[in-house]
């Protein structure tokens, strides 16, 4: 299904630019895919691969950040995602999430994600995901908690 | 949550552009959502909103195209997606999701679409979505069938 | 599919009973399917039927119980629910839920649920979904709130 | 939450029984949560434990008993499935679902299935779940390959 990421048909100036390899990513999560992620023409539906994203920058922020996502004074909301599909995946496949961070302001942060299918260089999708922090209070934008920002700044890659 | 959608926030270039309104799609279809559309924060979850592009899309391709996603032909792959978030959604809201046609290729189509809530002239969400008619024997591109792309021709709009 | 429901095949006496009919339910609520509902086999993902029963059963607890999903100060917990699949469904129908209350007591109700295809008065899916209300403060159970005991009173039938 | 599990509770009978150990299911699955699993009430969503039933058992057909769920000529339906909820669950856990057969037939199987958080040995959820074998071509009962019989037959306990 290479052929479906040409720039032709994409129709995006963004997809002439080269993929992402695993080296480029510092950190992954495996997320196994499910049954019911598989759509009718038997691979996993479009929807489910920000499912996937979402789970990768989530799962980090609480484990290295200290995200409290029942109490915590900050709340990362989602304000632009995007996912460009580049070659199909299937339950029961394992896939390699892997994250960086791209851009780190005050208050939003800005994620790229690629997904490897297991054993595989060449990402089956990528995409990228922003966050702003919110008081949980009032929703207005907050800057992040230091221990947020530390761990992603460690996520940062020089040159992006 | 207007304020999220700064350009200085979402550090994208394409929020600067004015919103869609209403009567700038010409095709809507009413979506509500779910219990288990809300995630921990109390909204509908950025996923999700994904599920109501793919659901315009579709229900129309099939009631108004022919598409049949059993057994035909040629079926349409999503090769990119994206949404900005505007304003939240929560359960038990009814979305009008408002579908356009932005650029119809020989075998792909780039759809607008813009999420309203019931009784608002603002969308609380605005993204696009690319399809690419593959054959389903050998999934390289096809031209779109006839039916489609007549159904299509109809929710391009002048101008965009 | 009327085959797969025979007691033979599911092994359980309660499908010996005679399945429900529209009349037998006080509330109903429509719920579109979406695209992504369908697996790999072109139907409704057995998981996905549960969803509809969440939904109906919350949304009329929102609606006319005034539960308050975000703040109040008592929360329904599902402790059991089941499923007996009698005949598929598939995107894009839209399913008319019907429900009704079987038993309420101090702080549980047991709902009882059928899935009915538009234009059709034989269930394609009956279930049986359980709430016990608890404190949010202390997950302990506690005596539904008055606006709820009311409204679910109103869904119970004589001789369930 | 243990409290949630008395029969009082749940109204059921089976709920007097003993549950189930970790040495009491032949086969695990290591399902790590997702982000929207969890629901407005911080865990993880009633309906989204059946799309983990369905998950072990399918992953375990395909990847033991070569059930082809694309192409080939026996397709497994869920007739009826259950599920007691007796402990709260959330992301960012991992869950070990366990999976063993309570009932064979010539074309049905009657599954078992326990959810335990990681290093507990008392599962969080118990259910079932049935599946009829029915040819792809006509939708009726038949005898289930016989890969899939050999697997599922390892997984059967003496005494249930």
């Amino acid at each position: 299904m290479s052929s479906l990421s040409t720039p032709a048909v994409t129709g995006s100036k963004a997809s002439a630019a080269p993929l992402p390899r695993r080296t480029d990513f510092p950190h992954f999560l495996a997320i196994p895919t499910r049954w019911m992620d598989n759509d009718v023409y038997g691979h996993v539906n479009n929807v489910v691969y920000y499912s996937y994203f979402d789970t990768v920058i989530n799962e980090y922020l609480i484990r290295e950040g200290g995200l409290d996502i029942l109490d915590g004074a900050a709340v990362g909301y989602c304000v632009e995602s995007q996912c460009r599909y580049l070659a199909p995946l299937a339950f029961p496949e394992i896939i390699d999430a892997g994250l960086r961070v791209a851009h780190l302001g005050n208050s939003s942060v800005r994620y790229e994600i690629a997904l490897f299918p297991q054993s595989e260089n060449t990402p089956a999708a990528t995409g990228w995901f922003v966050h702003v922090f919110v008081a949980r209070e009032d929703d207005r934008p907050t800057p992040m908690p230091a221990g947020i920002r530390a761990c992603l700044e460690r996520l940062m890659v020089s040159g992006t």
